[in-house]
């Protein structure tokens, strides 16, 4: 039997449409920008466990380990240049995983010339230079964008996220989340720990509740003594369009370990990620389970799904996952959390309009 | 950069060796044999999930069920013969799915070409049948075979057995298992229970102790009022080599749902699987988790990273898992619990030496 | 052998100070104001669960019900009146369990008699009332009042502030509060959410964490569509003196059964109380276990130790537990919650200095 | 109103008749022989929480300790010998707590003078004497003996009772039991494990499944390296009237702690005992709660409530919980175990029929 009918290849028209002629049954041929912690883990996942991909091409200014994971990737070419590698014609799909300031630029080039680009959070680093991004993509009529927030491809949040959407705890009224870091990052200071770390929370309660935030108000501590003051302990409380609320506890100092999870309250029942999975050990009068360290650790799985289903959506040609209007509303809401540090007071979120492009799908149940 | 310096491509010799001709970035061209529930599974995780295989060929008597496969994996050769696309040369690495007596014969004629296989457990009908099977790698120097215990990939169990290695707690001397299936299939009897479902916990014992049964004690009930009084529920005492107890429960019409978990018991503490991973759901003075329904679910992870390490150590050239000999030693294993539900006494397993091919590494940690 | 020298005897003269002529083995006579719901099960938990106690006297001006639970407890009087009942000299210590407009006007009753008094919360109907009965008890020199915050008794929560208060945790930083009731009273408006229900939280906050309410915020939804629009989920944002944050859940129309809980984190760790101690049930596919429907069944336990601690601290002549500052300042945290629902901007808490009268004990760890 | 119509009063013809003369209101005068660790705190514990009881009168061959105890108590008189104190005319009802070899001898000194007794387990050191006892209740014709399984009245055990009783989880078919000591006190050989330990276990299995004992499988492990080679680990099988299996995990060096729990499995369902109930405390990338040290921690609801209940019991004339047949059934049983251990073999439980005088209610809950 030799009729290719199913899987990849239905959408093979999709594929030479954005970027001409692979088969079917190739592998679409990625880049990746940065090779750092995050970049590494990409590159890897997507050689490892991501049947329908190849890394074809790495990008770091320290060629060094850029050699290393390309290496490892089997063999990918390094790139010393992103918008060259972007650029080069081996290269179908981006995943950008270089510093902050970098991904806004790199991800208006994928735009300008039609490659799909899977691109870390934040989109950007101020909500004007997102909606930059999300204009050029209305512009270009299709969303080739998807943003890094991989909780919404865990599976323990997804089943908070399928429990709400299935009704059976009616309306969600109350949106609560807690992430907690091991260590905050030398260097971080307040505004740093809203933009890096609470951004996924926000995109978080976006995502839950399927609203957009109106309202903040934010009160932080400064827990691990440090001389710079900076609150690692912040405490976010939220107001939503629709007659919802929120609080999210980011504490990016909190000495245990790492640990998110969420909370959905809805009109008649709650949802909430469970606890730890791991083995439950029972020693010197303790009855314990281990904490991961890192967000590497606990959303492994939730990495490597996200690729796949990126690689899926290009295979579709259909996009999916957090897009460029969630990368830009969650700056939105971390702009006005700052505003409320400074001020000391509720501060109200301006959030225009959402273009016809993002609407449906996106923020729905990944995959 | 062009170094292909790691991963895959560094055992291009091993595979040359295995299979010939194949470079290091290629995937692995794999035949898999059935295309029911678990052969149409194996072959959707290879070609979705496993980034270093491709489905080539499929085998299946129900032509149409096989077509359907085969076009679900971006169109593999669809053949009626197994042992016609064992030896296709386009075939380097073959999955066994097929039923259960087919198992030993295929597997044969895998070592007799030399080509990788991972079977389906149980590895054969009987002791005997898979000793042939050891005798026949044993002949051939080295191990081709791995049989689908596929828990021993489960991150919950892999986590019990680490915990158990670390030493933490102290030499283990117990095992217990309990294993729930819903419903039992119709025409299972009281030994397809054991030869079926049993076999997997005979394993996990094995594995979690590193241990072989020496004397097992079964007692039975038949709880779903069937006319055939088969004994759906079952309780498996063992005793071990290397002074260590075991109590297995097997429990195919347990009515609620699929749920498999282990606990090892130390000289200083106990380790055990976690209760369930799902959202926690309250409602109508409940606190919930949903239970799975069946293997598939359950073992979804587990069933993915058992083909993943398949085809990692297809590239490395060193096999891994289960093998071989697990696969004749739970046999034997079960063939003694026969006997002792015939008896009602307990009764000896009379497992030989392990020949030196099978020492080692087979009975540690997957992965 | 006849040498009572330890346990309630020892401190026979406190009692002698306290009401004169009792021995040292007999019991309290106590006299239970109120016999609804909360007045019949403290009586009932009195005659049947504290060895030390004797109700004596009820009083109601429903006399049908007052008659039952006398008889219930073995034939106590029945008083019509319960300033007559408090000030009859049969009856040594009071509990006051009457509408809350009552307690205030009772309590200093008690007080102006020099009589012990367990009185429920809240303590009165206003900070100003609630000052009254602190001032009356600094101006008498010693605390004979009690007020029925019941949850310092819980033995999950009592655990999470043993937690806190070994250190293990560091620094506490953050009391997080959620509490949740079935179905909202008929008749209760958005202050009577805070006064009725949330002063539990805000006694309960400042006891974990040992620090006065410095500022709060409070947002507010109507879950239930009822008419009166009255605000059934309230999230309320605290800051405390000593640097530290707050956050409660009010949620007193959650549908899906009663619920409270806490979570303390520290600089170092967090500690919570554990989910629910039930039977963990099998059934249809799912895990659960049963919610509790309402504050009785919740804290069964809390209401038999605080009395039982009560009762001790009358034999001792020491008192323990929340006291009337607690009842003061719980109230002047909620006028504060309140006045922040109205304004709709967070709000300063005045509490004035604590008098001395209260320092230590009151505030840790029950019994 | 004085009409003491209801609760312990309504029982008074049955106190007049059991001991005469106490009126309706009286507290219950308590012996209790022996005041050592158990017999201490039972003391204690009437003396504190049972609020009908009073102890009036202890007994010990060390009078030191029974000094201490006796003041502790407010004042308890003194006796050497336990046979005097059970037949003084102060005592009417009697708790004993001595070491085993005392307890036949002085339960029949009670059943001989018609007192209350409420005897620690095990009821005698062998089914013989135990035996005497059913029979010399028999022959007068009520019950007046209570046997100290207090896992009868932990809340944990009894929410599982309540379940298996509701119908939920369809007929029980499957006991599961595992009981685990931090040390094995010094001196404990095989037999005193299922004597003093296991003993616990074959009651909670006959009283969880409403059926008796027809064979037991023992098999057994040293894992203390202690020079007695005692099996301080102990797996036991159970075959029960009625068709259902049982299975026992004794540990009585088991490390880290103690701890017991019970599963029930249904033809439908099944029900557990929760995991520990304290605070979650997470420190150090750990997730834990603590395991207690000993049972008297444990179970210290449990014990209250059995001497509440045992008391009530007394009010009402009606004699509760575990009685003198569960006490014989159970030294039966283990009889057997010892047997199984000598011979390594299956070995039957020969049971006689349970005299009309237990019927009923002595197997139902506790309460």
């Amino acid at each position: 039997m030799t009729t290719p009918s199913g899987g990849h290849a239905e959408n093979k028209g999709a594929n030479v449409e954005n970027g001409g002629g692979r088969g079917g049954d190739e592998r679409v041929p990625v880049g990746v920008v940065g090779t750092g912690g995050m970049g590494g883990m990409h590159a890897m996942c997507l050689h490892r466990k991501v049947a329908g991909a190849k890394v074809v091409a790495v990008s770091d200014v320290d060629a060094e380990r850029a050699g290393k994971v390309a290496g490892d990737c089997g063999g990918a070419v390094v790139f010393g240049d992103a918008v060259e590698m972007i650029r080069d014609e081996s290269v179908e799909a981006v995943v950008i995983a270089s510093p902050d300031p970098t991904h806004a630029g790199l991800v208006l080039e994928c735009l300008r010339i039609g490659k799909p680009v899977m691109c870390e959070k934040p989109l950007a680093t101020s909500p004007g230079e997102a909606l930059g991004i999300v204009e050029a993509e209305v512009d270009l009529g299709r969303r080739l964008v998807q943003v890094g927030f991989m909780r919404r491809y865990d599976p323990q949040h997804v089943d908070v996220k399928r429990t709400v959407d299935s009704g059976h705890i009616g309306r969600p009224v109350l949106f609560k989340g807690w992430h907690r870091n091991q260590r905050i990052p030398p260097g971080t200071d307040s505004e740093g720990v809203i933009v890096n770390s609470g951004i996924h929370d926000l995109d978080s309660a976006r995502w839950m509740l399927g609203e957009e935030i109106e309202e903040v108000f934010v009160r932080g501590l400064n827990t691990s003594g440090s001389s710079g003051g900076e609150l690692d302990l912040q405490l976010i409380q939220l107001s939503f369009s629709g007659n919802c609320l929120g609080i999210i506890e980011v504490n990016v100092d909190a000495g245990f370990g790492y640990e998110v999870g969420v909370e959905v309250v809805g009109e008649r029942g709650t949802a909430y990620t469970a606890p730890p999975t791991g083995a439950i050990v029972r020693l010197q009068n303790s009855y314990a389970q281990n904490v991961e360290t890192d967000w590497l650790e606990r959303f492994e799985t939730a990495y490597t799904v996200e690729l796949q289903n990126w690689i899926e959506s290009i295979y579709r040609g259909r996009p999916g996952g957090p897009d460029a209007w969630d990368g830009y509303a969650s700056l939105v809401a971390a702009e006005a959390c700052i505003a409320s540090i400074r001020s000391g007071r509720p501060e109200a979120v301006a959030t225009p309009e959402r273009p016809a492009l993002y609407a449906g799908e996106a923020t729905g149940v990944a995959g």
